[in-house]
């Protein structure tokens, strides 16, 4: 009798390996098969699709909350991916999840977020992949309805043999229990009124980022609309940043 | 008789305000209003949409290339928008500009470009924005081509009076004389075989960022397939990343 390959599930995430968040995936990850854990050695929130191009990374390999194999790389989440993919496992992951981030990824966040990022990276290397963040910040906020809303996606994900070519899943989910979970759009969304400007001891001015979130969008069917509902949101996101119809609008003046 | 005033246009981007390509950009700006430039201290490329939250952010006056009046900020690409935008100018800018970067802007490489995430920001934040780029790496590349493209695509936006909510033009151009624009749409395309292994003096691994470009798409009407004709692009995008068609076929599915 051959022993049954269990899918390999990459975990990263852009709060560093050391997160809580990271932990929570990697358990329910391993409901699911072997999990190798590639996450920045230290926190990496905001950076966005960065990719380290002018230092050397190095991946250091370890072993996280006891169990999961594991590397800590001095990159950003997306390099976590690439290195990973490139040289640092074995063999092809059947699964890329990123997360558990510690803060909201819906709405536009998604352009800053370097978890949706690592998951995008995956994507776009040919990877099933899965975001997951919880919208509570605090690293003792309770993640069991974003595990529980992690578990039903990836559910969904392995029982149809993977994700489609350019396509990553988006979940989000408040803290506390899970109450549901539903498929969701991007809210239309931004930041106002930014920056604090201080002065120094020595006269010079600073600026504090301050960013207060305006929601943009009435639609019940946002992302937003139904986290402020207390349930959470799995949204289908892809990365050909092409405005189609404004490109077919456009397209007919000369320049 | 009241004195017209002339559009204000900031120009950003995140080769940092020393570089030729800023100057060549602002140049073509001055043609067409008053220009202010907010720009990093130093190079910030592949920083992707990464916003500076741990560190407080400092911008310095200074006057560029003798005429153009300049703040040098410690932060990325979409910092120096954010913060122009909320506390460096005195009125609001009626145009955003980002560029003239050294190195192609197509297809994949939107989504770790700095300079074409300060021009989403501007979008983001209701500026009509627009990110120029040059397809040759080398700082004394000739950007006379990447000016005419910037040139015909500030026209039409300025004459149309701005651009729809939601929507940013990115432009890339080869290296050299002007030879025609075309409007396109974002090629699909990847970074394969990425990171060379090295062994250090001490014996430790390390690894270096050596992405082959791989073009995916076979389309005439890509942006990278018109810059390989040696002509110039000009493609919308947007920020919304919600996959609308997938989220039709996969919503009906409970989870």
């Amino acid at each position: 009798m051959m022993s049954e390959i269990k899918p390999l599930i990459l975990v990263c995430n852009d709060d560093g390996f050391f997160s809580p968040g990271i932990k929570a995936l990697a358990k329910v990850a391993s409901e699911f098969g072997e999990v190798v854990i590639v996450a920045p050695d230290r926190q990496q929130s905001a950076v966005g699709h960065a990719i380290t191009m002018s230092v050397p990374l190095r991946a250091n390999e370890l072993t996280i909350a006891k169990k999961y194999k594991g590397f800590a790389v001095n990159g950003t989440p997306a390099d976590c991916v690439k290195l990973a993919h490139g040289n640092l496992l074995e063999r092809k992951p059947d699964l890329i999840l990123s997360g558990i981030n510690h803060g909201s990824n819906a709405g536009i966040n998604i352009l800053y977020s370097g978890t949706v990022s690592a998951a995008t990276e995956g994507t776009i290397l040919g990877y099933s992949s899965i975001a997951v963040s919880c919208t509570a910040y605090p690293e003792e906020a309770d993640l069991t309805g974003a595990q529980e809303a992690a578990r039903r996606v990836i559910k969904f994900v392995l029982d149809r043999g993977g994700l489609p070519k350019g396509v990553t899943l988006n979940v989000n989910a408040p803290a506390g229990e899970f109450k549901g979970i539903e498929w969701s759009r991007m809210a239309d969304s931004r930041y106002v009124e930014e920056y604090e400007g201080r002065v120094d001891p020595f006269n010079r001015s600073y600026y504090w980022l301050t960013g207060e979130f305006e929601l943009l969008d009435d639609g019940s069917d946002s992302d937003i609309h139904i986290l402020n509902e207390g349930k959470a949101t799995v949204t289908p996101i892809q990365y050909d940043l092409t405005d189609y119809s404004l490109l077919k609008d456009f397209g007919s003046n000369n320049l």
